[in-house]
């Protein structure tokens, strides 16, 4: 966990304010969650290897007698941090769902806990910033938050960011051609998972040294090697049947190929601009998954930047009543590393060094230059004029004026830094 | 603990902007630091009762022997979610000082925690609102403090609130004065900053009750009762002195006096406006504070919205060496029931109406109207159009237009709602 200091919270916040307001004109709303919710609820198998990571909150009043009772530390934690936006969105909507309208679309942009091993690029607390539709079935809801996704990247300046996408159900298809069993599904798209890490021939060695059906992995090995026309397809349905095995689920083709055109209709772009690139090894860790699934990529950098899919089961699990859902999440802490916007205009920015003037003229010059609008800080005649001057300028502050006791409003000379 | 539904939450976010734009102006500086702090720093005396309310967090691969062998819950927890923002600035700034200006003046607008009883207006986690000065020994500090939480409460709209000055000497010399003894400080003025639930004979009967030198409560006692005149003074050292018994610390006196003449010459209001009130009983329930302590009261309320004060050791226990430090914290969850902000301008918020539109033409149209500057909702045609409209409006949306297959950007034609 982390401080982050003046400048780079004022970093931090002006980013996330530009994508608030993209999102924000795209028709979201933007709702909060307490940070904590019911253990029991964020144990449920609802968040994968991450329910794990979630750190425990202590109950109140424990007694001695109740540690010795304890037979795990779990039966100590009423609470615990949430460890994604995901299911306490879920347990907002069951909550609040008469409140809403029919078709949701929620922002979120708030920290989440995991006790990750301290590790470069890995924290225990960060920021994620989650978009979700929430009572839409279609792919209109798809289309709607991957627009509004690549709008968001484009306005913090990361050009060539794109999508890659997939559905769950042409992986589990796929899976289902290549001959394995309904059983080894999950197991499967584990390591399968992994095909960015450890290539093609670690994917199949650890499928065989698992044990799975060996004829199914011998398909997934044609099919690896299968020869593949070097012509590159733009996103659509020709390219979608072309990159999978034979039968692949039409709905799935269908709805991937709405949203493809749905979003180049949208961006209105360039026919060779890349916005969505179809990848079917995409597997997206949760299970929850059950329609199309994203993650969002630049050529920059070789990990994700965020991601999401459909997620219809999982509202049912807290409202009793199904309800169609699918959600993008931006990992925010990885976006801003990359992201470079140009300084906010904070209005003009003054300091006022002084030395022996009385405290109130003093505050009712400082009070006088904020009433027009400045942002005005105060600075004791330092020792190094020069070394208080510059971190003043790189503080963002634009120009100074040294006062004394007859310095008026009306007086007062600025001089720009440097 | 809370969610905040879309309404709420933009006021909420509304009403912090604001107050984060003044103190801005006043020239702090926002920072940011984790939810959770070490269990033994929440637990070092610094928090008052606070401490016993802070949530712990459970320590990670604790076994089931480990859970045997602790003692008292605080055993199992190596974390602890914050229950103030002040311990957390400590600790911030002994870890960052080299990074940070001479003065550090810091904004803190954050959530902290705490295990109160639910209660109406009581909440488990709460937003508070603190600037800080640190490293200023002096009385522009406090008048820094007192002039831009003034013009933040005003911003928003409060006219009429005003803050009560007191001074941690002050009322040690008071005690000292009327005969208690030094040990009984402490627990005499618990019993004092009562004043406001029991009165005066509640307080007198408690001091009592609980053995208080009988000798020093009857002088309590007389003092309460002293003839005073009527007759209002306005806050500047004749009624200070009036207020207190003989022989106040004059230190503490001209410290408060000359926050009242800075915060009367930067606000430059009306002689009879009251800004600052010096209620020498004013206690503020922390052991840490070493000089002015303040309170912000509003008319039209009982409680107090916020309140602060010098804390000038505290610093020094965490970063060895002493740094002066004084901060004011606003109760944000008090502030915002009594705040009627206007609704703010976001811009144009349109809804298109459609039905049986193409995905690709609904979403091109919609985010050709985002990039002229609205806010876009999709809607699909509704059972109920007066009822939706009706919810639309009351989320801020202004007009609407039902679109078909052929409507384009320049044929759209929008309507007021109602």
């Amino acid at each position: 966990m982390r401080d982050f200091l003046p400048a780079d919270k004022a970093r931090r916040e002006a980013i996330l304010a530009v994508i608030r307001g993209v999102y924000r004109r795209h028709g979201f709303d933007e709702i909060e969650t307490p940070v904590a919710e019911d253990s029991e609820r964020l144990h449920a198998g609802l968040g994968g290897d991450n329910e794990k990571l979630a750190f425990g909150i202590l109950k109140r009043g424990l007694t001695h007698d109740d540690l010795q009772a304890a037979r795990e530390p779990l039966d100590l934690a009423d609470l615990g941090l949430r460890f994604d936006l995901t299911v306490p969105l879920a347990r907002f909507y069951a909550s609040h769902r008469a409140e809403l309208p029919g078709v949701f679309r929620s922002i979120q942009i708030a920290p989440v806990w995991r006790a990750e091993r301290p590790q470069k690029g890995r924290y225990r607390q960060f920021v994620q910033c989650d978009i979700d539709v929430l009572g839409e079935p279609g792919p209109r809801a798809e289309a709607e938050l991957l627009v509004a996704t690549l709008d968001a990247v484009d306005a913090l300046g990361l050009e060539g960011a794109f999508i890659r996408v997939n559905d769950r159900r042409l992986l589990i298809g796929m899976l289902a051609t290549l001959g394995f069993a309904e059983s080894e599904y999950d197991g499967a798209l584990v390591t399968i998972d992994k095909l960015d890490k450890i290539a093609q021939d670690g994917v199949l060695a650890e499928l065989r040294e698992r044990g799975f059906t060996p004829s199914a992995v011998d398909a997934l090995e044609a099919f690896f090697r299968r020869p593949m026309t070097m012509e590159f397809l733009p996103f659509g349905e020709a390219a979608i049947r072309t990159a999978l095995p034979d039968d692949p689920d039409p709905e799935a083709i269908a709805g991937l190929v709405a949203i493809g055109d749905a979003v180049a209709a949208a961006r209105g772009s360039d026919p060779a601009e890349v916005l969505l690139q179809f990848d079917p090894f995409l597997v997206r860790g949760m299970g929850y998954y059950t329609g199309p699934i994203f993650e969002l990529a630049h050529p920059s950098v070789e990990y994700s930047l965020g991601g999401g899919g459909r997620y219809d089961g999982m509202i049912g699990r807290f409202l009793g009543t199904e309800v169609p859902a699918t959600g993008f999440s931006i990992g925010f802490e990885r976006l801003v590393e990359l992201v470079d916007l140009p300084d906010a205009a904070d209005g003009d920015a003054v300091v006022l060094v002084h030395d022996d003037v009385p405290l109130a003229s003093l505050l009712e010059l400082q009070r006088s230059l904020i009433a027009r609008g400045s942002r005005v800080r105060l600075v004791a005649r330092p020792k190094s004029m020069r070394t208080t001057l510059d971190a003043l300028a790189a503080e963002g502050f634009t120009s100074f004026a040294t006062v004394d006791a007859t310095t008026t409003p009306e007086s007062i000379e600025f001089r720009a830094f440097g």
